[in-house]
């Protein structure tokens, strides 16, 4: 399992499915954070990109009232190269720790990935700290954010400890198996993990980073594959005394074969990782992104692409921050104007400078920033 | 469940039954820790109290090629008051401190009795300290002896946290089953915690406590019931590269009513307890101790004593260290020249010092004290 991983989950993405109560972002919401924040939403949220909350009104009654939150994401550092649907979250994390102007606590479950895969502790806690690097490259506040390998601040933190034993308490085997689907075979690491994971949804956790500050409201930014951890957490906070986590979700991120194959970090085609080379980029997307065009050009002319199953046009939907750019494509996409090569060369001029200036500044990223975020502190935030 | 403690099973203390392929503590065993030691064996161990092992002679041949080791036990801080049978595995743990000269780590699994009990995390804590006062008493080293909570050190000790981590990658739901009697509904912090008690088998667990040095072996003196616990780490060991700790197993500890009951701390008169008055040790034996004796003086007379079922002559061949007189006393019970109320008596008369002596040394045992012991530091020794 790929904890944090936005994926594709054999199926098509679904901008509109909503999960065991969770709410559509919908238009009164997106106006009502613009309102709160001052800012225009960012365009995963104009997108439907995050489709999907639980709480969120709560979030900004309170926030409207001058009761802030604290934002926590995180990773399962499973390989060193991350790809750009990974970079979802924290991107869209990161604009909310701007526009809220919140502190925010990153989790890298080393440990999970430790239990899951065939991996040393050492190993996974190296790829914490690399995979790090690419997440302080998202541009997060230094002093407003804390990052944290499991396996290293678990035994910092007794405040974190007793938080994972209290959710321990509360949740049986009878459950975990009928969330994650865990057998009898399955090690007594990975059947105890989500209360790992849930955890850091209470401040109490982090009692350095809060200055001691207990019960502030949590608010999660997380790919949907996500919610049955904090489904999960949000059932036991009421009873060891924590508020629930607010939660925003995104949507699966496609496979460039398509949205309807499963995504894998050990097949470098399967997506552009933060790594690729210019050319690489190129050479990927245009023999791997699935079109959703015509057989033939006069076809194409005729009868126009598919939007809905391009992924080319998907991962601009992602990474093509210009709206009016974004409809004319679709348009001329739809009406056979433009061919699939044309899109993917946008794709190809899109993603090419992205990735190039995320490599330019992970390059900034030094051990000793990675030590900085990752070293328990109370972090610059009053609440 | 009740870890640590010494206890009747329901069933009479079988001093000869070896579990699952432990050895025998037979004279040559014995005899070989007199000659290591050049101490006279304690009488738990010349009695059979401690009559179980694994592995000792392997501990006596590194021992006498000047390879030492460190010792580990522990308790499960339940509630306030601790009963004499709580005080076996730690009086013979500082007889081994005393006559190997080596160091000793006292696990306190207050997250354990926190997930068994209806307690919270604070009072479970609370316990942990005040139990920790108890054990200090028995005389160890301070220099030499860390006692800790879990819900405090698994918080500050990275180290223990891996140890935790990797032995719950090796250990399914269905060992922890089989082995404990684990149940779908049971939560997953009691399914996980077996690995909790493992890991202070590893000395990579306190990389503070033992300057960093690894692989260092380990012997666990315990009451039987703790075994699972421990064979089940032995069998982890080697697949996570660490040598497998020793251990020296005591039998359970019979409640006063008799061998075959269940002794429960919440009955007061199950035991003597450690905060008991002179009055109340003797009306308890009085009244409670389960005799051997025959109905009437006249049978006694004729036909005898039983001192194999009789609690009074148990609790004798624990807390009596005279041997002849102990044999004389058995001699003339089993002989019907000795009646019950002479022979409570004695025990009597053993114990009221026993327990006044203990109450005097506990009442030495300041906080500050007890957060000498309780504070992660380098012990007096080099390995």
């Amino acid at each position: 399992m790929q904890w944090w991983r936005a994926r594709s989950k054999g199926r098509q993405n679904s901008f509109q499915e909503l999960r065991f109560g969770s709410s559509k972002i919908d238009t009164d919401l997106i106006n009502r954070i613009e309102r709160a924040t001052g800012q225009k939403p960012h365009h995963f949220l104009r997108r439907g990109i995050f489709f999907s909350h639980r709480d969120m009104d709560q979030i900004l009654d309170a926030y409207e009232n001058k009761k802030s939150f604290y934002l926590y994401t995180g990773r399962g550092p499973s390989s060193q190269a991350m790809h750009v649907g990974h970079l979802i979250p924290f991107m869209f994390t990161k604009w909310l720790q701007e526009v809220f102007d919140v502190p925010l606590v990153i989790q890298l479950t080393d440990d999970e990935k430790y239990l899951w895969k065939d991996m040393t502790v050492e190993k996974a806690y190296e790829y914490a700290k690399e995979n790090a690097k690419d997440i302080i490259a998202c541009g997060f506040d230094i002093n407003k954010t804390f990052i944290f390998s499991d396996l290293d601040y678990l035994g910092t933190s007794p405040g974190f400890y007793k938080n994972i034993v209290k959710v321990q308490k509360h949740v049986t085997f009878n459950q975990v198996k009928g969330i994650f689907g865990f057998t009898d075979s399955d090690c007594i690491g990975k059947i105890s993990f989500p209360a790992i994971q849930a955890a850091p949804s209470f401040s109490s956790s982090f009692p350095q980073i809060f200055n001691g500050k207990e019960n502030i409201q949590c608010l999660i930014p997380c790919a949907i594959d996500q919610d049955p951890y904090f489904r999960m957490t949000r059932d036991v906070a009421p009873r060891i005394g924590q508020p629930k986590p607010a939660l925003l979700h995104s949507v699966f991120f496609p496979a460039l074969q398509g949205a309807q194959t499963k995504m894998s970090a050990s097949d470098p085609n399967s997506s552009i990782f933060l790594t690729d080379t210019p050319k690489q980029i190129k050479t990927k997307i245009n023999k791997h992104a699935f079109s959703g065009g015509r057989d033939t050009i006069e076809e194409h002319r005729k009868y126009g692409g598919n939007c809905d199953v391009d992924v080319s046009f998907m991962y601009l939907t992602f990474f093509l921050e210009d709206d009016d750019r974004l409809e004319q494509l679709k348009q001329a996409y739809t009406s056979g104007e433009l061919l699939t090569g044309e899109l993917k060369k946008v794709l190809i001029e899109t993603m090419q400078p992205l990735i190039a200036a995320h490599q330019e500044r992970r390059k900034q990223v030094t051990d000793e920033v990675v030590k900085q975020f990752m070293t328990p502190r109370k972090l610059a935030f009053e609440f």
